[in-house]
């Protein structure tokens, strides 16, 4: 059973998961080797090298764990949290610790090894964000979870181990300290001038444009006025929603089509780096405190990061938490638009 | 300039730092490549490779910038601060920055190419250590300056650029958010409890002393309960004191042996892996509001930690501020402990 234990100064929890140091070197930073065809368990018709599928997209029917699909969504073999058992939430001395349940799944994108998001059709880029919705219903209905992360590590530089393309969801029994900080800050914003700070962020983004990269009728992709990395991009929805698995059909092929320009452009421009994608959407309402949400619906706005991997994190950053980025978002958003134009 | 700018949604700086560009691929995660004697700008006889130096411990005399020198401390050729210029504090629009001022400095550990830090003596340890304390005393007359950190990144996957070895320092116009929540945490601790945290950290930990790695007279190492990384060592002074500069000289040399054992335990246990080091010490008691330091010196306590970068951070450690750690840190501390029996 993995455990998560609470550091006693900041406050942050560390998920403690003996199992996955069975994982041989997996940040060890050099190219991913690739996965020989016999050996990769996300193949169709490797179904039974994954634990049973949980979700699949299969438009010909046909039984789970079979072939016939298009995307497939699996318990992690490594799994940091497990559904199984209690949370038991309890105190070690002068410590605080509980068990590491929740759970890690694997939306496998596609059933070729190779075809990676930015590639796929643009009904492909919406079938993976449907798998991740339909999940998030499903696991909302666990009482024990209190937030689910959906995330994707593309490439070894950015802590994936398995070259054929997925992404991850996690859901856990704490609301984590980074989306504590953008709720609080988004209540706070709203509860002082009555106004969405997304929106803020939105309206300062379009008037200038200088960081704009991509725009469609339901999302603005942009390289963020402190932006962490070189060629960081926020994808931000104009709709007003504080959950992700609220979107509607429609506006998930918008969040597609903006996802994989912006996927497409760092391609063309920075020679396939490797990226990490978060998707940030507010929490399950669980909290004993319901006047904590009183507001969400008009002051936090679930939205998509990603950052190219092509620096790293030093002692300075971890020192601080503060980041040394050499390239101005202007610049990055201007070297993305001409990769669009021209790619 | 260097650009400081602020995030609207998490309060976080970025500092931009253009010139830093043209470093090729600093963070590519290769192994560094040996530096050339005759192009390692950190060698006896090179001084004039590298700004000036503003410290350096000359034990035969001798005028600065000419060999002879134990440790040297230089401006970074390449800063993420410089000491030129104001503050200029501004709104962009919606948004915050003000000039990257501040001092970018590194710490020159020995004239020899390879002496990494656990194989100099004791003394040579502790004479970096001096040299920090001497250079934080200096620049704390600057009042722009808040807060500064030492850190250390050893070997390509922490970030370092340079094999020579050496450590960094830099100084800063604002506390980093890292070190304001341990402040908070730590004040607010001794104000319900009327008890010092790291104390009582201290306390904890020897009593079970599970997680020990090693104790002198002045310092206790050990792997904290909540590390973020696997092997992951916080080294705490015994005595009570928030500010490293204030250390003696008897209390360097305790702080040195720590250090050095703890890394050479890594050194024997886990193959040299990389590591970043970072000092925590209390910000310069600049604010405008007194009464925000009235208890710092009973309630935070500068300490060290040293981070081995064998996992890395990928898009669950981003999206949720948590980190995966596949180890325990009573495995951890019962490995160091072995190899600092046998190594």
């Amino acid at each position: 059973m993995p455990e998560l234990r609470k550091d006693p100064v900041v406050g942050r929890w560390i998920v403690f998961s003996p199992e996955r140091q069975i994982r041989p070197e997996r940040y060890r930073c050099e190219e991913l080797p690739p996965t020989r065809p016999e050996e990769d368990p996300f193949l169709e018709g490797h179904e039974g090298y994954t634990p049973g599928e949980v979700y699949a997209i299969r438009p010909g029917g046909g039984a789970p764990n079979t072939p016939g699909w298009q995307v497939r969504v699996v318990p992690n073999r490594f799994p940091a949290l497990r559904v199984e058992g209690q949370l038991e939430r309890e105190a070690v001395g002068f410590y605080d610790r509980m068990n590491g349940v929740g759970a890690h799944e694997v939306v496998i994108e596609t059933p070729h090894p190779k075809l990676v998001l930015e590639k796929q059709s643009l009904s492909g880029v919406a079938r993976v964000l449907e798998a991740c919705r339909s999940r998030i219903i499903d696991l909302s209905r666990d009482v024990r979870l209190h937030y689910i992360l959906i995330f994707k590590n593309h490439g070894a530089r950015a802590g994936a181990t398995m070259p054929h393309p997925h992404t991850q969801l996690i859901a856990m029994p704490v609301t984590p300290i980074v989306v504590k900080e953008k709720l609080t800050a988004a209540r706070a914003y709203y509860l002082e001038k009555d106004r969405n700070l997304f929106e803020d962020i939105l309206k300062a983004e379009k008037k200038t444009g200088d960081r704009v990269v991509f725009e469609n009728d339901g999302f603005v992709a942009f390289c963020p006025f402190a932006s962490r990395f070189p060629f960081e991009a926020c994808i931000l929805p104009k709709k007003q929603s504080p959950d992700f698995h609220a979107t509607s059909d429609g506006d998930l092929v918008l969040a597609a089509e903006a996802i994989q320009r912006v996927l497409s452009a760092y391609t063309t421009a920075l020679d396939q780096p490797d990226y990490n994608l978060i998707l940030h959407t507010a929490p399950f309402r669980r909290s004993r405190r319901p006047d904590a949400w009183s507001t969400i619906d008009f002051d936090f706005r679930w939205h998509i990061e990603i950052l190219p991997r092509l620096t790293g994190i030093a002692g300075f950053e971890f020192g601080t938490g503060f980041y040394i980025n050499p390239t101005l978002p202007e610049e990055a958003a201007n070297v993305l638009r001409e990769a669009m134009t021209n790619g």
